[in-house]
């Protein structure tokens, strides 16, 4: 049985890729990227993020958009690091689109920003139907989810640039072969990039963070 | 910075509460409970699902809907079991409403069966939004994802009858505590039943069986 997507649906969709085309083309005039960060509720992605901020911090200029549908927690541990944060409130929406990350943009500032990281709502569903107009896609999967994940979510691996697979400190206890989630996902996705670590004990953290300072000086030499 | 929920969104969720008490009304005659399992992606529900249907299977007639973006992944483990299972295709939506439960009920038949579990798209936010017309509301948080996600996702602590804490056999090489998750989600819903267990070894699953009998029992008593 099929859901039949309704018009509706299609029109939202194509007036949210106008909207993510303008953030793309103001954030190009700041020399400014923007990465749009995924992955299911609780898969790591604070903790990925905050480890991403200590090793760059001092090298770019980089700001944080927290969203969430409630609660300020993530916001409240990232400004720790002394980065500028804003915290996103979706009002019960599941995920961020063009419209409410052009808005959250303004609000903070970005011409000053080298690089600007969106924590999206944990879902590995929604997020993937909207382009916020970032540069670079990430999405997390953890060990625990289970090495299933592309076949039953498939967008999500689609449209990303980078797969981080999380919690590789616990492969021990679970049953998830690396190898099997990294070809079911590049089954999906041929061009996609992943990068297996752990952002708890920094284990294969190096790679990340090569693989990320590599696309911003593509993105400063364009 | 909030973000508008439309006119459209409240219009769509009152078609589907009318929709949802249809299902209600129709399960009640032929004396049916419907079950509404939710849960992130990789929080067990399949697993979980599966050790239910082996200890209540000789004892009530079940059915299985099995909501899935894409993939048939999980119908064909359940099918194994020789319980009657429906695929559902959300067609990429990130739930199931009323109408597409309905529609799922139809295909299926039910007026001869005791107890259908649908099985949610993987995901913490949106199912809890939509009322399927079910009788029973469980959902699964895994040590995993971390004992905060009541803090983060409150909708979906709020509207379920029972918390299922799974995957406590790993509950050593994580930082999480039983004892906050429940509190946090307590403090949202009072009336919450929480089961920690493992649907992996079967620690703790007595308890859930129980508190599902003595459900079915008092729904058929009414």
């Amino acid at each position: 049985m099929d859901y039949k997507i309704t018009e509706t649906k299609s029109r939202i969709t194509e007036d949210n890729d106008r909207c993510a085309e303008e953030v793309r083309r103001r954030l190009k005039e700041t020399g400014t990227v923007l990465i749009n960060l995924m992955g299911s509720p609780g898969a790591g992605k604070t903790t990925f993020l905050i480890r991403t901020l200590q090793a760059l911090k001092d090298r770019y200029r980089i700001g944080v958009m927290e969203a969430d549908v409630d609660s300020d927690v993530d916001a409240a541990a990232v400004s720790e690091l002394g980065v500028r944060v804003i915290q996103l409130h979706t009002g019960g929406s599941c995920h961020m689109d063009a419209d409410m990350t052009m808005r959250g943009l303004t609000e903070m500032g970005y011409d000053d920003l080298d690089l600007i990281v969106l924590e999206n709502v944990g879902n590995l569903v929604c997020p993937a139907e909207f382009d916020v107009g970032a540069n670079i896609r990430v999405m997390i999967l953890s060990v625990p989810e289970g090495d299933d994940k592309p076949l039953k979510y498939p967008l999500m691996f689609q449209v990303s640039d980078c797969m981080i697979i999380n919690k590789i400190d616990v492969l021990p206890v679970f049953d998830f072969s690396v190898e099997e989630a990294r070809k079911r996902a590049r089954n999906l996705n041929p061009n996609l990039t992943v990068i297996p670590l752990s952002a708890g004990n920094g284990e294969g953290f190096d790679e990340w963070i090569r693989w990320l300072t590599e696309r911003m000086e593509a993105y400063e030499g364009h």
